[in-house]
């Protein structure tokens, strides 16, 4: 019911890393992410133990994969939501045939909430990672691994929860013991390192993050113990490189992927992991379900080149007017706005201020300086790509 | 040497068309499109005969694809590129070992400089689809389809030169005579329609096309003839159902599909093409080499709600200036700007005169309306969504 998904040759990050690397496109996965091996591996656990229907709290991927699971076995499904839940993923996970009902501020509220709903309607509760059936429902992607990749020496896979990580982790060194397994967290929400030095859950703040799908801010009981126990490492990588492996996957391997799903591109660009040097290294792209006006930020990431061109951070008020009065400034020094791009997430920005992305075009690098410094005296605050500076 | 690119069934196509609808990820081939096929055969075809190198015009995937191969067999490649080539493209080529030549101002010029090189230095001249080798080539991606998918009824295939097109109606209608096999192009340059009915290849003006890989103006003596004897049907989509598909393709199946790629989505969308009732209908996703700031674009299109939030489509001068005139219209009249995308291609502009997409925010839709009247009144042109106005 799962579907196998392909295992694609990289050349630039073979180029790059100087191993041999693949990528497991966990994106193509039906609903977009691996969270359905999970759930239907649940489901079939469950068996008459999910006659009444089975209810979750998730505003993402494990929403859509249980909603999913439940149509094809015929139960009921709730899902409980966040309010602020953006309406793409509550109509995605309507379309599948559950019931959502919005409520609670956080993810962690929802989860309390269909505790709750399960025990009084009794409905099987079901939990995004730490749940034994959950993880070995994720561990079948170990099991295409161990059988599409004969020379496997290096998985590098994305945690958040770790249900994948821990399931994929006990699949492939049951069988293949020497194969080394590396977990990677983005710097923003890893609970793991700590977590794993002090031998307990410890949760972090929340945060916002590129890679929202792995934003999970503390380990669970079960996960933990799995990870410490069957990964040889957990790495952390910043929000500006897993920014930068969604570009490459985009432009060089021309697949979608999420924040989430592009950290262990990430590391292995940044040399937090190595590639195994005899063998196939295989980053797992854990899914794909990308909001379009993130993935239209991060594909516009790299168009520019150095000098004359020059992308411009700035930040300006929320309100009517408050952009036009900044081009106004670049048009009076004569420079051309070849794009505008706002930005609401992923950088630290004041409730009512936007972040705004100027790509501008000039006669030399130093009329680019001088139109910045305009910008600047007129005051905004300006950032730009370290090598312009 | 070609990657054996995976076949992927799509649920959001099966359900819009009412059959059963896989893709052929064929976007996911070295060097982005199924060119390298036709390249790696017709440099095996001619054996010694390229031991002095090969030479092509091309602007495009055509060009990486001869480049690939020739290092592979290592053979000199030298490619004539037009001379407004993007840099993207003539760096990627150049990557690949390749000698890149810019001159002249089409590619029809770079074809006429690349066949006197070839005749002067005693290479091999490699055309980008009417050579029999070429087409041969491009048969193995039907020989795959065959094999992969056993109950095939309907194979939707984008036509530019017709090599594709034409090598995998030969190789699946040679085996499986009761294959239905239908060519897409794209309606801005479409001259395989009137060249079919003439019965002999009548040229097409050139036109920007959001399908640049399929933008032939006039077939191949060759390919002509066999389109014609092979195909069942040619059909034309729209640019704006190229668009459409390409969102489809990077939101629903995400995959980064090029415009020419896109086209037999499209026609199954529009009903150009209808899928089969019984048996497998087959998409080939011919290439994902699109550009970057063209992705952003497309990303982007599908984010919009009717109503308070508006897409509008206008054109200034372009110069230093004439945005922030513009924005200012918008902000007098207390209407929030969400986006400016600014568009070049895909739409018939004057040298001068730059497309600019805004995306408004508006307190409601009477306001909205208020907005668009306020920039008509300034003199600036507007178009919306059809579902707006």
């Amino acid at each position: 019911m799962a579907r196998r998904t392909p295992v694609l040759p990289s050349a630039t990050l073979s180029e790059r890393t100087g191993g041999d690397v693949v990528l497991k496109a966990e994106s193509l996965q039906r609903t977009g992410a691996f969270k359905l091996r999970g759930a239907l591996s649940k489901l079939h656990a469950l068996g008459e133990g999910c006659a009444s229907g089975v209810v979750c709290g998730s505003a993402g991927n494990h929403a859509q994969a249980l909603a999913f699971a439940a149509r094809a076995r015929g139960v009921p499904c709730e899902v409980f939501m966040p309010d602020g839940a953006p309406i793409a993923k509550v109509e995605a996970t309507a379309a599948l045939g559950a019931r959502v009902i919005l409520g609670g501020s956080s993810v962690d509220d929802c989860l309390v909430l269909a505790r709750e709903r399960a025990a009084e309607a009794g409905m099987a509760f079901v939990h995004p990672f730490d749940d034994p059936d959950i993880v070995a429902g994720q561990g079948t992607l170990g099991l295409e691994l161990l059988e599409d990749i004969p020379d496997l020496a290096t998985v590098v896979v994305p945690v958040g929860g770790g249900g994948l990580a821990s399931g994929v982790a006990i699949a492939v060194k049951s069988a293949r013991p020497d194969v080394r397994v590396v977990g990677v967290q983005v710097e923003t929400v890893a609970a793991y390192p700590a977590s794993l030095r002090a031998g307990t859950p410890i949760g972090v703040d929340s945060a916002l993050t590129i890679a929202d799908g792995i934003a999970v801010k503390k380990p669970g009981e079960l996960t933990l113990r799995l990870i410490g126990q069957w990964l040889d490492d957990v790495v952390v990588v910043s929000e500006d490189a897993v920014a930068e492996a969604m570009v490459m996957l985009l432009e060089k391997a021309k697949l979608v992927v999420e924040g989430a799903g592009a950290v262990g591109v990430a590391a292995l660009l940044g040399g937090q992991v190595e590639a195994a040097r005899t063998g196939t290294t295989c980053a797992i792209l854990s899914g794909g379900n990308v909001d379009a006006g993130l993935l239209a930020a991060v594909a516009r990431r790299n168009e520019t080149e150095a000098g004359r061109r020059r992308v411009l951070l700035t930040r300006v008020p929320d309100r009517p007017g408050a952009l036009a009065a900044l081009l106004d400034c670049v048009a009076n020094e004569g420079a051309n706005i070849v794009d505008v791009a706002h930005m609401r997430e992923g950088i630290g920005l004041h409730v009512r201020e936007t972040g705004v992305q100027l790509t501008i075009e000039t006669r030399s690098r130093e009329h680019a300086d001088t139109v910045v410094a305009a910008i600047r005296a007129a005051g905004y605050g300006v950032s730009q790509h370290p090598e312009a500076e």
